[in-house]
């Protein structure tokens, strides 16, 4: 296996996952801990499977610092479920909920609300093609709740310190593309949902990490696999959970724990998105980002070239040269690189290089 | 990896898998078809996982002799999940839907409809503990669709053919504990679902075989994850999908090709369980089958012993000679072997040695 050449891996997501962690999944898939079965093989029930469920759970809350009051679950769906569950669980009928719209998945998101009850945006930076963090919010006291997503993937805007919403007001973050990308505050939320498939491993499992006092507001009688009280009281176990997704985020925690916690992942993040951003900044306009500079997403880069065919030679000549997944999303066009927990500083440099280089033989 | 003593894996799923299929995935775990990355490390919109669902899909579609006017998807949130969707879907506003209770499956089912509209119980074994299959139904020629549990996997009762739904009403099945385990005819079914992680691969896929007339049935305006029409519409690819459940699935699908198809699974696990069958019955009544004879699954075996005290020594003995998830369900107490596509001949014939010497020691 030692001679496998790695791909530097900048897809979006399903993305690049830690080395170690692919090793350990491969070398124990046919006989987990001595069982004699592979992980995928044995019962949710079991007590293996126990300790895989509780091992990532605490981890993750060792990573982020969870007080004891949010419960965390391990979902299906991804995030675009949890656009439904979020105001069917927490949107008491009648009631409205505050969206601050920054991209397509907040555009999403509130789409999504708006099919079952009243949902308004209370800032939408479309009109300037999503490359801000908007600067004022016109906040309904009385909401349900504020939703923001932390990173915008599609259009590489983040959010470095949360909004703040009014008293009383719960704040609820999409955080699917920057979760556990760098330490945050969880006592400033009331809930919090991120797809895995970025930071925290394969695609198949969407973690939610919800505060005690939210799951007071949960209907009776709602769908059971759509009802954060039945899932939250069951351990994220009412039915046959995605075991193997649950237990590769588990061994990511584990990984990211092993680097020096949340602390030193966003280090290295920053070191990494300062090789990119430079690289286009003194590229003399070669390179165009898309975000403004304060706006600027440590995970995803977007960025445009001087014309469509030249984009095209881009992606193409990056590909030949290992770099895979650089191609941006068609709404941004260009190109984007998903820089990623997993994706280390060795990988970066050698975009930056191919970047300098291609630079010079086409600027 | 040649030494490890493999599990006689009796689990009722997640359970036991091929051998091959755990070794193919083992050996291309970090380098995927050439790709230098993971299956679960590649985009769920390139080339590669392109061929990864559509052979899955097509490979599924030979096994089962799909017709071209039914769509496969690749969804998430397990069979409960479908209990939702199902009625969600087809039982327009203000309509009835029949369901056969037969166990703890399809008494779920019925429950978690009865949330959203009306439905009715056709039939009801639980009187009786749920072990046969009901000899007459109390129809609706104006339900929205008929919805049975081929197998119900805590009790043991399968159903060898169809009910018959009144003329003009669909029939809709839960298939999750029998899928691909024998050949079906198809066209007598408007929807089937599966949870995959019995015979078809690991937890975290459910698929769902819909016949096309019947996505005309789906309102307006449903929640994006929640819309058959959506979902069919973007090949299982609306949002992230669970690409390595998936991939896994495909996987299982090829092997049960190789194998010769499901009259050589049918046949194959014909012979298992007349082994078991044949040897509670020739036990004098010292195993008791939960089951009546006619109802009895190919899949589940759930079997009772003179008493509990009894059956927690069966339980541990059998664990000592390496054959696992033999305890049965809560609800129906005792054992139960299940017996999936993925354990051959030779894991039951060692179960079936294991309860003779018991037997023998404890009779």
């Amino acid at each position: 296996m030692s001679d496998i050449k790695r791909a530097y891996n900048f897809n979006p997501g399903p993305g690049v996952l830690p080395l170690e962690v692919l090793q350990e999944a491969q070398a124990e898939l046919l006989n987990f801990k001595g069982t004699g079965m592979s992980v995928m093989e044995i019962s949710h029930r079991s007590k293996e499977f126990e300790a895989v469920i509780q091992t990532a759970e605490a981890d993750l809350r060792e990573l982020l610092n969870i007080p004891a009051n949010y419960k965390v679950m391990f979902l299906q769906g991804g995030a675009t479920l949890q656009f439904t569950m979020l105001p069917m669980n927490l949107r008491p009928a009648g009631a409205s909920a505050d969206y601050i719209v920054t991209g397509t998945w907040s555009k999403t998101a509130i789409k999504e609300a708006k099919k079952l009850g009243t949902a308004r945006a209370v800032a939408d930076t479309e009109a300037e093609g999503f490359n801000s963090i908007p600067a004022s919010l016109d906040l309904d006291p009385q909401a349900a709740y504020l939703h923001f997503t932390s990173n915008e993937t599609i259009h590489g805007v983040e959010y470095f310190s949360e909004p703040t919403p009014p008293d009383g007001v719960p704040l609820v973050c999409d955080t699917s593309s920057d979760f556990i990308s760098r330490p945050i505050d969880i006592t400033k939320y009331a809930l919090l949902y991120a797809g895995a498939q970025k930071n925290a491993g394969p695609s198949g499992v969407t973690v939610v990490i919800i505060r005690d006092d939210m799951l007071e507001r949960v209907p009776e009688n709602l769908p059971v696999m759509l009802d954060y009280k039945t899932l939250a009281a069951s351990g994220s176990l009412h039915n046959t959970p995605p075991s193997f997704a649950i237990y590769m985020v588990g061994l990511v925690f584990k990984w990211a724990k092993k680097l020096g916690g949340l602390e030193a992942v966003e280090k290295n993040n920053r070191a990494k998105a300062d090789l990119v951003y430079k690289t286009i900044d003194q590229s003399g306009g070669f390179y165009r980002g898309h975000a403004k500079p304060e706006a600027r997403s440590l995970m995803n880069i977007p960025f445009r070239l001087h014309s469509e065919e030249l984009e095209e030679t881009f992606a193409k000549e990056a590909k030949k040269e290992n770099l895979i997944g650089l191609k941006g999303h068609r709404s941004v066009g260009g190109m984007r690189a998903s820089i990623y927990n997993a994706m280390d500083l060795a990988g970066t440099q050698e975009l930056v290089k191919f970047m300098k280089e291609f630079q010079k033989k086409n600027g």
